[in-house]
């Protein structure tokens, strides 16, 4: 076992994929897997699936393929899915809203303790069934909540200012939807989504597309 | 101008990220922009901003910086932004509601025009000011839009399904927040945004956080 060693990013979001579609075999009644067949439905090849199982130790048999359910365990304590992740959602929009009920996040042990803003029209409402807290309480209620992650769902301008103060209170691991890089201290944990971002380099491969066309 | 050269992902998310921090200091009246500025912001070093930009053309002058008009406008051709990006929204549930309305897609001028569901009881109600539209019309209604990306909003189980049916109605740009990798001709342009993913990448740093303290 070499799990202490630092994985690459992209090894552990194939090692989420795998994970997604062993579970869906599993589902099916499907005992064992090729790694063709991770490998077909994971979007990578046969030789990658091997080779990323291969940080972890040998759950492959020779001709039998992955056994479905020791995999499946194996991954999710890879992952570090074995355990419930408390997450507070800063931000109470449209994509906060949108995440505090995100079906993905509850089926992989994600739980929603808190939603967060700081607009008076909008703490106290109810979002998605939980009222909305006071951002200005958010520091005293992790010292009860004890919350592993917090995902800021603010606007970039905002984003710099409130991860400082999720990270005064102690949290020190983010998920950032805003467009901006955080500044951080070190041991802080960032990972970005920013949707703007993909749908921009789609445009840009949609324009830069066919290279051999637009110079002929 | 080496534009029609692959330009990495990687390094197209980052010029975007320029972008970005190019608008704000526009905003605040600032006229040029050191790259040591330009990639504090974007979170990289100022020698990869000056092998990003090199790319492109020369736009900076040794010891005054970029002009950030020259650059705004500049970058914004060379992503595509130019020009109204026409876009389908598949699946009508939160995710799909949330995007229709996304100021960072509304701001860089991608223009939703359809959100469409399969679910009789979704379609034909409003969701953020749109009529959701039957999914069994979308291809009609393609060749009367021509839309230049689809977002698809859907289920994992539907997301291979709907996306052959949106590649088969003409539409040869998928935006995918399905949490499954898709099989599509090689013309067909996919990116991926996996939010689970993300948060499971936070996960898996969380355990192995401090690999050093874990194996004292």
């Amino acid at each position: 076992m070499h799990a202490d060693k630092p994985i690459a990013e992209s090894t552990v979001r194939r090692l989420s994929l795998y994970l997604r579609v062993l579970e869906q075999a599993r589902e099916r009644g499907v005992e064992t897997i090729s790694s063709d067949a991770l490998a077909d439905e994971g979007g990578t090849t046969s030789a990658q699936v091997r080779k990323d199982l291969s940080f972890f130790g040998s759950f492959g048999t020779r001709g039998r393929g992955y056994a479905v359910a020791d995999l499946v365990a194996e991954l999710r304590r890879i992952l570090g899915l074995g355990r419930e992740w408390r997450v507070y959602i800063v931000g109470a929009g449209k994509i906060g809203a949108a995440l505090s009920t995100y079906q993905g996040f509850v089926q992989r042990g994600f739980t929603v303790l808190g939603i967060y803003d700081n607009d008076p029209r909008v703490v106290g409402t109810t979002v998605e069934g939980q009222v909305v807290r006071d951002f200005g309480t958010l520091a005293a209620d992790a010292r009860r909540d004890e919350p592993d992650i917090a995902v800021l769902a603010v606007p970039g301008e905002a984003a710099q200012h409130v991860a400082e103060q999720v990270v005064a209170a102690g949290i020190d691991a983010i998920l950032n939807f805003a467009p901006v890089a955080l500044h951080l201290a070190p041991n802080v944990t960032v990972r970005s989504v920013n949707m703007a971002l993909e749908l921009e380099g789609l445009a840009y491969a949609i324009v830069h597309r066919d290279p051999v066309t637009t110079a002929a």
